[in-house]
């Protein structure tokens, strides 16, 4: 079984963000992320440490803007008005979830879209969904890059997509019907009856059902790709810190019908945030004034 | 087989939509819908008539904007934005194809995304395509309202679509696979290689691929129900006229394993037309104030 390396892969783009980045500065503008976090969330702290971290190696600048958990949606809002008007800053996301008095599901339309980075805003979602994307959504087209450059055959293969969310399911489906991707595209999710029997017929299967090693080698066809998105902390009485990350798929069990399948840690995760850093290159690109994909005004 | 007939649905529900438009004229507003055509084309001139009509039998006002073939893009542009700020026109829409001169992309977003009742604009698009729709498009929301009323079982079922324009295809995947809808959704097009396996699995089949005829009885599960988005004329020289309407569906031959199908005439066109006066209602409602779906500012 070959393993599709999602951190291998990410060292690749990176280096090739790096020059583009150095292009732009040699222009006068160095591609700037904003990334706001609410709250002391630990995990969250973590995400966006790895963001800005992530974004200095490849030369972008970043401004990580923490507000305390008190903050209002009012304060919030009016944080995201100023970094949207702040000509210094290209991309700009809000790393999710906030805390609980906090509106998260309004949020996205706030940012405006051409520094929507993470392309949360329902505007950009629409170019997406429609085939004219001004950015694509980091997860599902990190999950496109790994397919495409480990030469995947995509091109009318059958992709059986797992989990609906707006964040990973829903868009990845839609990306990988579009032209130019041209798979066949079944998505399933929590109330499909037919799951199994598409999931054996899947020459791809993209597992994002947020349930940790729910897919299991009887599930899939033989040779399969696998892509799984999940990442869960279950607990380990065997490991020092008591516990292990695993994914949505049981990587020991699939591995016996699998022909490749992307590893967690260090499968979708690192290419994410790779997807991110482009983005924020391409957003200080048409900022510059260079050509804005849908081309929508805001 | 049963006939799942949309002209008598439509009836049925223009008679409820009639009923919405007599409460909002007592309340002083008058749903209007503007219909923009450009040039002298003979079947744009029936679908716009069709809509007018059809909006006169409900008691909407609707103006038939008639714009000479030699229109330039920069006066059709003019004109949609004279008509988004025209406090009397509630829904707006563009009848294509428009004349080869024109651009015919760009002008969905134009339209002010209140007045958007063809659901066109790519902030509506994306709102339908995250679940939470401000409008939906006619036609997919005509395929669902003719499952949901003649109690076709959806949830959990499996639909295969066939064709994945920005129009039907597409639109009417995602919509099947939102909460609260639930099907199981493979997305097939030119390039699908599973097509035909896909399509003998399926329990309820979206034929929208405009290829007059092209679904055959051997291509459907026993009991499938069809839904026939296609509208061809072929000759038929033993027809006065010299041709005769059919769509995507070979329904003579597939009636024979169909447990129902829509006609065509008569089957999703007319509930398509009737989802456009529902937007328009809708749409005056929202500009008198009322619940605004997306609710996303302009």
């Amino acid at each position: 079984m070959k393993i599709l390396s999602g951190k291998e892969l990410s060292e690749l783009i990176q280096a090739e963000l790096a020059g583009e980045a150095a292009a732009l500065k040699k222009l006068g503008c160095t591609p700037t992320l904003a990334v706001i976090r609410v709250g002391e969330d630990e995990a969250t702290g973590i995400y966006v440490r790895n963001k800005v971290r992530a974004a200095a190696k490849v030369g972008l600048h970043s401004e990580d803007i923490h507000l305390p958990a008190s903050t209002s949606q009012s304060e919030l809002e009016a944080k995201v008005e100023c970094l949207n008007s702040d000509p210094a800053v290209h991309g700009l996301i809000c790393q999710l979830p906030l805390p609980g008095h906090l509106n998260e599901k309004r949020l996205p339309e706030r940012i405006d879209p051409l520094k929507d980075v993470d392309c949360f805003h329902p505007l950009n979602f629409g170019l997406m969904a429609m085939g004219t994307p001004r950015f694509l959504p980091c997860t599902p087209a990190g999950i496109i890059e790994i397919l495409l450059r480990y030469e995947v055959p995509v091109a009318g293969q059958h992709v059986v997509v797992l989990g609906r969310s707006n964040i990973v399911g829903r868009p990845v489906a839609m990306m990988l019907g579009h032209k130019g991707i041209d798979a066949t595209v079944s998505l399933c999710h929590s109330r499909s009856k037919d799951a199994a029997q598409l999931m054996r017929q899947a020459d791809i299967l993209v597992a994002a059902i947020g349930q940790p090693e729910w897919v299991k080698a009887d599930m899939l066809k033989e040779g399969a790709v696998v892509i799984d998105v999940g990442v869960h902390q279950v607990p380990d009485p065997s490991r020092k810190r008591g516990y292990r990350i695993c994914g949505d798929v049981d990587q020991a069990d699939a591995a016996s019908r699998a022909a490749a399948m992307t590893p967690v840690p260090g499968g979708v995760g690192p290419v994410t945030i790779t997807m991110l850093l482009k983005n924020t290159i391409a957003a200080a690109r048409m900022q510059m004034g260079g050509p804005q994909g849908g081309d929508t005004p805001a």
